[in-house]
């Protein structure tokens, strides 16, 4: 039977059968699932795929599902519901710490440690023995999938330290939890930004971390499974920026989605292009008497925009990297402004060498100045860029996409005909 | 003291600290410090800074600290060595089990599953009982620092499944691990593919995955940790790439570092920019009638970039995610000219209003046509480029960069003038 069929495979691959089925059929096929399935099946699903599917849900059919999930994955789709829905949902709910839970995660921002975090954890006072401990666990891990350690508090909640599994299968039965617990554990705030759970996480190679209220009592835990897909939705988001795609979109959306994702950036550079023939346009008269000056257009415009680009994603990647002593602007700057003279020299050499290849040797210094210029303008640009985007919140990858290549672009143009223009007199 | 103040810190931070010394007295502080801790330092260690730190250090003082190491971590650090010192720390090894793990681990290419496993991991047979498995563990676990679950095998070793840490807690001790064990559980051979590996362990939200050989007995395991440090370094392989550095480096390296970096794109970008040159020059007499013809030269170049970049990037993501179904590719084709004629067509307008507000519009068919036809083929060729790289196994990331910027401006360039060219015969 499908039924039988369906039992055989994980949650996660049922979800990508999904992906391929109209929301209804998709609704029944969920339906003839064990509800701890479902429930894992709809954790899976992708966000928009979710909110199809979910209409078709009535608020008693969504309870029970919601019921049985982790606490954090339960709020991730609680909070993309109507408020309406939300709120019969967690009326409805069975299991009262599980609505007690939801409630309690419902207030935090996703951006921060408490939008990660599950309540589902195994903690224990810190006064009681390993055999009390045991007990503990087996109350408290009938909620709790996969327990990475004992937590260890005082009798006001207050995160002491934890004790190993691994610890309590070795210890004596009788052995008491203050004498084999460890100290010093890592932990985090509530209001930590994501980037920096994650960060300390990959740094430690934790595979969990305790969250903590400010006055250090115990309110959750984050587990690497979820910071692990934190991970990759950043890299996603900088690689989008970086492309110029104003949105997440996946190359099989519809071709609307597509557009509406790609053109924003278009538009944009457009725009610049448009403001960089009005400064060639300013130059006719110049070139219909050196017509070669426009064949150096490509090369202003392409190198401003590659230089731009590298240096900017090494900056982006150096804000990133905390692990590191901090550089100050100045260093930046004078570092990126001596790069720039080595592939300055280099690149206008070369085109300089060419002006001579097609006869034209008078633009030598005009188009070899250009290039230095624009390599050590779109450098300045690439360095400072992220850094401001990055002091006003916004992510610094930005910086390396299509506005960087734009803005040099224009520079650049600019650049090249003014010193034309100085150094031709005769033009 | 110094001794005690480093002994208050994580391994992770020490090794921050190294960064900051030169090689010899970074060599002092680790002789500081207890073996465990260096081997932990050490194996924390960014690869370059501590190849120059080794550099300080004979076998016979490199051996004691590689002893103390996971497998996994000992073999990357002994990989990047000289042959000769490899050999020598290996003889050098007082744990014998561990020179043996190492032997075993070395011919594994650091981009397979068995590249990135340990040998360290704890498994029992399953004819034992759970008292007979946590004896097992007390043996096993002195060299395991984290136990993420007991792998059950047959007496030939091959894998048969797991038991985890909660349920031995909660079994009773004269169990038998086949009464409990969990079966069906998911593995990997040692040729796997590390992407694919990291997919899995995302996928299937695993802390740890077993590695077997072709007759499917346990080798070692790879844990999450080193899976999160694959998953950052693929990213920032593909940043890299789309940004047009061929190679890693920091911002704070040293210029020359930079430069070499930077420059192999700047020069490869410079020369397709001077080929375009010489299309351009070959068109000088209708240039030298229609000056305003070269204004359009930035929009053309431009757009053509940013729309190669936007579909390359659509596709490098589509090949990394294989949680769908796979698209042909005549329909990928498709989709791609669908949504370049919309995009074509907004930005072809934007330009051909421009020729008006200029007083040309003898130009609005030509720029008009021409960014159509250069969008459709950067649509193309963003479409085809990373699917040709990727299928002769180069990152296609590398087709988001300046490769297809510099492609497409000088198609574009091509189409430009050769539009051009037709529909103004009086030129
Ligand atoms: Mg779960
Ligand atoms: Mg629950
Ligand atoms: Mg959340
Ligand atoms: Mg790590
Ligand atoms: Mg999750
Ligand atoms: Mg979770
Ligand atoms: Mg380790
Ligand atoms: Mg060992
Ligand atoms: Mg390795
Ligand atoms: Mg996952
Ligand atoms: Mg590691
Ligand atoms: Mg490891
Ligand atoms: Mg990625």
């Amino acid at each position: 039977t499908l039924r039988a069929d369906m039992a055989e495979l994980y949650p996660a691959d049922i979800s990508s059968i999904l992906y391929e089925l109209e929301p209804d059929r998709a609704h029944y096929l969920l339906n003839l699932l064990d509800q701890q399935v479902g429930a894992d099946i709809l954790a899976n699903l992708d966000p928009a795929v979710r909110l199809d599917l979910l209409e078709t849900f009535s608020s008693a059919e969504l309870a029970p599902l919601i019921n049985e999930m982790d606490s954090d994955d339960a709020v991730d789709i609680l909070n993309e519901q109507p408020i309406r829905i939300r709120e019969e949902v967690i009326a409805l709910l069975e299991d009262r710490e599980q609505a007690r839970f939801i409630l309690d995660l419902l207030h935090y921002d996703e951006d921060v440690a408490g939008g990660l975090m599950q309540k589902e954890l195994v903690k224990i006072n810190v006064n009681l023995t390993v055999n009390a401990c045991i007990e503990e666990i087996r109350d408290q891990t009938e909620d709790v999938e996969k327990v990475y350690s004992v937590y260890v508090v005082d009798d006001a909640d207050v995160l002491l330290g934890l004790v190993s599994l691994k610890r309590i299968v070795l210890a004596r039965r009788n052995a008491k939890i203050a004498d084999i617990y460890t100290r010093d554990i890592l932990f985090v705030e509530t209001y930590r930004p994501v980037e920096e759970v994650a960060e300390i996480m990959q740094r430690y190679d934790l595979d969990a971390i305790p969250v903590v209220n400010v006055q250090g009592r115990l309110l959750g835990q984050i587990t690497i499974d979820d910071v692990v897909d934190v991970i990759t939705e950043q890299a996603d988001e900088d690689i989008q920026a970086i492309s110029g795609l104003s949105g997440e979109v996946e190359e099989d959306d519809n071709i609307w989605a597509r557009s509406r994702v790609q053109l924003p950036w278009l538009v944009a550079g457009a725009v610049g292009s448009l403001l960089a023939a009005t400064v060639i346009n300013g130059f006719q008269s110049q070139l219909s008497k050196i017509a070669a000056l426009a064949a150096f257009i490509p090369i202003i415009g392409s190198t401003g925009g590659n230089v731009g680009i590298q240096t900017a994603s090494l900056i982006v990647q150096s804000l990133a990297d905390t692990s590191g002593l901090s550089t100050t602007l100045s260093q930046r700057l004078l570092r990126a402004f001596l790069v720039a003279i080595i592939n300055g020299l280099v690149v206008g050499l070369m085109a300089g060498t060419y002006t001579f290849l097609i006869g034209e040797p008078r633009l030598f210094w005009v188009v070899g100045l250009s290039l230095l210029a624009v390599v050590m303008l779109a450098s300045f640009m690439g360095t400072i860029t992220p850094l401001l985007l990055n002091r006003i919140g916004i992510n610094p990858a930005v910086a390396s996409g299509p506005f960087i290549t734009t803005a040099n672009d224009l520079i650049g143009i600019g650049v090249y005909f003014t010193i034309a223009e100085l150094l031709l007199a005769e033009v």
